[in-house]
């Protein structure tokens, strides 16, 4: 693409062609306008096959306000649906509905509530709130669920490899695999969810970060090339950067040649007042490798020289490698807890790619329509009871217990309030025999986790800084039970219903299916 | 984003820092403007874990040259690169070496070298190789792979889905849960490797094809809500699409509903004079459905109507659809051969993600770079030797046997010519164990792979619409052998290195173990 066929190919046509048709579908019945709302949510946790995720991270919000206020419709975009044929050669779309269209120009009319970015979420709970005309909003279904969904499922692997790596510092350096242009969104989503800094130079430049890097062993080979060896590419890359001197060691021979060397580099550094910064294992048994290199480093004086660790890291691999270097450092006189704490972690295709679980379930499910001048709820049966959607307008709440710690989201119609209620029903979303109730004496808080982002377009909410954001993800995650945030078999997380919302979701079961002839038992 | 910050985000410095404080420390030594070639090539096949490609398409070159065209360097970039301070405050870039930076501007001194795309690659052959002044060519790396790994990966699993939908159609519909903005990317690539059509508007819009789609559940769900049926909105599809109704027709009761009422209203069409397209099936067990609706659309007099399956679909999971319909369709009178021919496939998540091995891992390593005028050999040798790469300049060959079948890819040095030899002894490029000899006589074509693309910036090929590229694939893909295309356990197709590439191969790897001190059997 160049620069012009970009701005075509992610505007306001960036959707399916289904909306397109179903949008004139309503122009044409004269439900166009009809106020719509439709709710955004995941289904299910990623499962990435051995371990599987017990809490997301939300992400992406402020990128879809932004594309969405940049995505007016061209005169081009006009043209190219009006040219537009069907079997037969009948055009698909009608100047009457063009014109329309071209006159509503964007997603000026909508109005948006969302779960801000940075915040832990579960399964059913909508995390964006859509409201606008129903044609409008119906075309925002797709755009909407790509900007979200992707920048969601990299956030929740970045807290499980921030989980894993603890009080380390953890580099994304998924460019090069990321998908395409997408990778920018899992760069910031990446950081948003656990990773420290990126190696992407112009995201850590959007972001207002240091991007972070040391060197390729393209750099050791030229040198080899030119009829010199590792340690002339170590003196060259030392002389330029002796106060940011990361050197690469495993171009030729890791404990051999590579780890010797850098001592060699680091100690001529020393002499010139220069404090070397670290090294980089990127292949061969990190664990073993980070426990020779550490007791070599030791052994000539460089105790705080940081350790980066990259090759296909996720958070299985980090967690192979802090247990191994704990059962084997001592082995060799290394302390493994000093070894584990000087790590660094480089992590770049699993963590940007979500390896083992490539994309987030996430649905955008109409919950509402205008009628007769009130919102009437809509409802959407499936095969099983469990992807039935819950209906109608909706506000989602957090319970906190005794301990400060989650232990329910709980939606509940629009004009309920649990912070009043002395006791709390909840119910199981799927299952009727399941249910509990809660005393309020045993939540020590209620918080509303909807927020107002979009009144008609307007902005009415904070775009807050990353920093931000990620002081949002610590924040919810510290206030999980452990088991939640176990990386296997994570204990389930109750996402319930209040008793009214539950009673409206089976009355509109049973009415859609009298209406469509199907017995209610089915 | 905004468009401002997507300009900056996906320029110049779309990059990894390392590749720029490479690029400078090549300036301080005086090495930048040597000239360097680097080639780009995967290691391995897709493995989805329970089945695995034995075969790639390769896809994104022309979005690649785009991207280089436009990337030029701006004041903002160099303002940013000049504020970057590492440890103790120091600034990372130097203005001499932002000077030259900005001088040189963008990436007009490469040339490149690539296979066209659409065409079926192996592993360890060059896909694209670039030369051109040492520093620029470092840089150029995350670009290029960013932009070639993913499109290559995604072809390759639609090439994949190609080959179990035989003659159906297949419909890309992966945009909602594709990897953010580069989903455009996935549904290119998706296009090129076997999908017929996308749903995605504005990249049909820019390949010039005709976007593909129906309706959702949510505008039943409208109907429903404002108190009439599906019968109610399937005919008022039918009314605003009388020559293009497809019905989705499992809101409600797949059998019990939705299909009868398509019928209903295939009826009405029929009466009217128009002539309905077919139904799509979204959930469920979608053989034992589709039989089924089969058989009612055939009773009501409709047997050339379509019917379109969607939801979670990939290689297998089509494979597991059509395998149930042979067995089970007899059974209910349905011939199985004429439902598999009238199915249409929608691939949406699994395709756009290449679900189960979700990057290709495509590097990008120096193997030559210019000293005393010449361009020497570079190497890099790794714990593997599988994973040490073919050094120099060299020319990729594609050997067809007699029946006319691919047998083989095969490096040599830039100046052999396979052509002209009586007898070719391939050699396996890592076992010294492993080669053959072809003669002459048993191979019927030589082709070679690599075609010049760019010459010091200037485009010098053709960059063939669409339909050429998928041409390209469909051919290549007919001239493997069977057992290389199947979808499990496929053959391994062979690669192999020329004896003199093997010979100057192990020349450098001696030479570069005897030069770091590492002994030559280690």
């Amino acid at each position: 693409m160049d620069p012009e066929q970009q701005r075509l190919a992610e505007g306001f046509l960036y959707t399916d062609q289904y909306q397109l048709t179903m949008a004139q579908l309503y122009f044409r019945m004269g439900l166009h306008e009809r106020r719509a709302q439709f709710d955004h949510f995941f289904r299910r946790y990623p499962n990435y096959g051995s371990h599987q995720a017990g809490y997301c991270v939300n992400a992406g919000l402020e990128w879809l306000l932004q594309w969405m206020r940049s995505a007016h419709i061209t005169d081009q975009d006009i043209e190219f649906l009006a040219n537009q044929r069907g079997p037969g050669g009948v055009r698909t779309f009608g100047d009457d509905f063009l014109r329309w269209l071209k006159r509503v120009g964007g997603f000026d009319a909508i109005s948006l509530r969302a779960i801000p970015e940075g915040r832990v979420v579960h399964p059913d709970v909508p995390l964006t709130v859509v409201e606008g005309p129903l044609a409008i909003a119906q075309i925002l279904e797709t755009p909407l669920l790509n900007l979200l969904n992707y920048q969601t499922l990299i956030a929740t692997k970045a807290a499980r490899i921030r989980e894993v790596a603890r009080k380390s510092t953890v580099l994304e350096f998924g460019l090069r695999r990321g998908p395409e242009r997408g990778a920018n969104a899992g760069g910031r989503a990446a950081l948003i969810g656990g990773a420290d800094f990126t190696s992407n130079v112009a995201l850590s430049h959007l972001l207002s970060l240091p991007p972070k890097g040391t060197h390729a062993h393209s750099m050791v080979q030229v040198f080899m090339a030119l009829g010199e060896g590792e340690l002339a590419a170590f003196r060259a890359y030392a002389e330029v950067y002796p106060d940011n001197c990361l050197l690469l060691v495993d171009t030729v021979d890791t404990l051999g040649s590579g780890v010797p060397n850098a001592i060699t580099v680091f100690e001529e550094l020393r002499r010139a007042g220069h404090r070397p910064v670290g090294i980089r294992l990127d292949s061969g048994d990190l664990a073993y490798l980070s426990i020779q290199a550490a007791r070599m480093l030791d052994a000539a004086g460089f105790p705080d020289t940081v350790i980066v660790l990259s090759n296909e890291l996720d958070e299985l691999n980090i967690w192979q490698i802090t247990s191994q270097i704990a059962e084997e450092a001592p082995r060799y006189g290394v302390d493994p807890d000093r070894l584990i704490r000087r790590l660094v972690y480089g992590v770049g295709t699993r963590l940007i790619t979500s390896a083992g679980q490539s994309a987030l379930d996430g649905v955008y499910k109409l919950v509402a329509v205008e009628a007769d001048g009130e919102m009437r709820p809509a409802i959407k049966i499936s095969e099983t009871i469990a992807k039935t959607i819950n209906p109608g307008n909706k506000r989602a709440w957090r319970l906190y217990d005794r301990r400060g710690l989650a232990t329910a989201d709980v939606l509940t119609l629009a004009d309920e309030d649990p912070t009043d209620q002395r006791e709390l029903l909840l119910r199981h979303p799927a299952d009727h025999t399941k249910y509990r109730t809660l005393r309020r004496s045993e939540i020590s808080e209620i918080e509303p986790l909807l927020v107002e982002v979009l009144r008609e377009g307007r902005l009415v909410a904070d775009l807050p800084p990353l920093e931000e954001l990620r002081r949002r993800r610590q924040a919810d995650v510290e206030r999980l039970d452990p088991g939640v945030r176990r990386l296997v078999t994570p204990h389930i997380y109750h996402v319930s219903l209040s008793s009214r919302l539950w009673d409206l979701k089976q009355a509109l079961i049973a009415e859609a299916k009298a209406r469509n002839g199907v017995e209610a038992t089915s």
